[in-house]
């Protein structure tokens, strides 16, 4: 049987406080569990939302990181999916493929291992991971900024053996949700306008689908040119207008785009976007997660005029059931992931990567954990 | 050419205040209009809420009412659709058949003949009706409580002769919109689970759909016959519970409802209603029009969960497109209106019908012209 491993991983101590690299001990696999060996994993914006979020500071000490690819170390009691040796994505929404969602066809919110918000495991509500043995808390699920971690073995996708780790990362949740939000959730249409505040792999979304108008929103002019690589037609930075953004949409659209995409995770941002819209069949939809006030605003008018407002988390895909499928496109070059990443850091310098992603500097920064 | 017609209306002079039967003046129609002699109107619950909404007390004196069945006295100009003599429902939302959203297949709010707010006809923003050579506002393109009215053809489809005149007038505004949010707009699945604030034909449109619950709220427990032959499973009045409704949902529908439908015209009944419907793939749809506050709050979390949030005006259903389709399938008794009709009152008792509804006493009522 496995016994306690210690490694190096980044803890926050508090929230919004810089992470220290600390020795942790990581306990075996529990029942159904398997630990990995982290070997990338990529920042997202979620982890800085919730690692700067003061109404989670009882969930502190706590290890975040939820994009990840790392190698099977070793598996708990009842696992048979997964083998030692074995490549994995980690996933921080699971799927136990039995409860009424996952049987659903219609939701990838398992009910079981569903949004993982406590910090603890799913199977005895504890945490696998402590400093001297004081518990350290998990983030959703994954807890990817250690050398080894431990997941509930249905928050895990198996690779090939020759899938690249250091990119493949990303398909574990900002670039797959990004282009499910684009096909599953708003089942964008050829022909049609598409705004985007946040950039991502929306846009590559949109584009594969044919929209013949893509705008990008977003502060830094220097990620211009990326944009215009995965797909964006138009971008437009709000600090250049003179009149409300949507004002702006709203000229280059005629009206409104056919849909407007939130991926920052700001409230307000949403009642922009939804703004942006076109009336009679305009389709706002949330991928963010927002670190601030929850309560999004929407004037009625806007509903009754025909728009919707719906929210993607994980782009609807079900990890399991989809996932393979989509790291199959990328072997293909069907979809492109790559470019996304800007940054490539050691694990030791991931407060860096915190700062320009606070700083809108980067699109997405990989960190690549100790050989 | 027609001339000036004297006759009964009813005007509100104020925001609240009772209308009072006067003699207005009805002018002739203008290029690409109608003149109207009503026969049967009925109360709809935006007459109320705009009659009391004190922010359009400038549109004020006004003829309210938009239900209603006629038949054409005088045409305008160019108008080739109509002749004298032609029975015609009225509607609140025209059908040019020509503009972008007309053409898209995707939207029932046409950019030419949408909802109109200031009170006067399209053509040249001027109002047909005045006392004494003082104008009177139209509401929302119909100014139906008055013995003849003048609407733009395109707001009026043609009815056989055959066509119940006293029952069909609901299915110009209310009856139609709530079997259209049922099929059109929410697209409700067979065995699913409703729930809807305020009552009317969404719940026939659910039952029709094969819907297996079908909750009703209401304040009004005289209601409860009346919904049931109509479709309802279960009743509920929110007086009569100790917790939030919302939970009472939950509990009933293991966990909330496929669809909410809030019909009152209440933002924050809109907020409960998405509170009702389950995560993943629960869709929240609104259908009223709200007298105060239009800001609808939504958590972000219900959104990121899944849910979705729809307006819907008149049910999705063009006008002239839909409408005979819908008169038809109730002459085959294939729909059921007439049970919605709690009261038949003459146009001198307007202020009845007000207070009916206001109390949340009636169904609808159906308003007869004198004869
Ligand atoms: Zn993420
Ligand atoms: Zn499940
Ligand atoms: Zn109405
Ligand atoms: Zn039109």
């Amino acid at each position: 049987m496995a016994s306690v491993i210690t490694c190096d991983a980044a803890v926050a101590w508090g929230p919004g406080e810089l992470l220290v690299l600390e020795k942790v001990e990581v306990d075996p696999p529990m029942a159904m569990e398997i630990r990995v060996k982290i070997i990338c994993t990529s920042l997202c914006r979620s982890d800085i939302n919730q690692w700067e979020n003061k109404a989670q500071s009882s969930l502190f000490p706590r290890i975040f990181g939820h994009e990840a690819s790392g190698i099977v170390e070793s598996v708990g009691e009842g696992v048979t999916e997964f083998d030692v040796g074995d490549h994995v994505l980690t996933v921080f929404i699971g799927e136990c493929t039995a409860c009424k969602h996952c049987l659903s066809g219609k939701s990838n919110m398992c009910q079981v291992l569903g949004l993982e918000r406590r910090g603890v495991m799913h199977g005895d509500q504890k945490t696998r991971f402590s400093i001297k043995g004081k518990p350290v808390f998990h983030y959703c699920a994954v807890s990817s900024f250690s050398e080894y971690t431990v997941v509930h073995s249905g928050c895990a996708v198996k690779l090939d053996h020759d899938v690249p780790m250091d990119r493949i990362c990303l398909l574990s949740c900002g670039a797959a949700a990004g282009l499910g939000a684009a096909w599953n959730v708003a089942n964008i249409s050829e022909g049609s306008s598409v705004v985007i505040y946040g950039l991502g792999t929306v846009a590559q979304g949109a584009k594969l689908r044919g929209a013949s108008l893509v705008i990008g929103v977003d502060i830094n002019p220097e990620k211009y040119e990326k944009a215009k690589a995965f797909g964006i037609t138009e971008f437009i930075n709000p600090s250049d207008c003179d009149e409300p953004i949507q004002q702006v949409i709203k000229r280059l659209t005629d009206g409104g785009a056919d849909y407007s995409f939130e991926c920052i995770g700001d409230t307000k941002m949403v009642s922009t976007a939804l703004q942006s819209c076109c009336d009679a069949w305009g389709m706002t939809v949330t991928l963010g997660v927002p670190k601030g006030n929850p309560e999004v605003s929407a004037h009625y008018g806007m509903l009754l005029s025909g728009k919707t407002l719906k929210g993607s988390l994980f782009g609807g895909w079900k990890p399991k059931s989809d996932l393979p499928l989509l790291v199959a496109k990328y072997l293909n070059k069907d979809i492109e992931i790559d470019n996304l990443v800007t940054h490539d850091l050691p694990l030791k310098d991931i407060n860096t990567a915190f700062e320009l992603m606070k700083k809108g500097k980067c699109l997405r920064c990989v960190i690549h954990m100790p050989k």
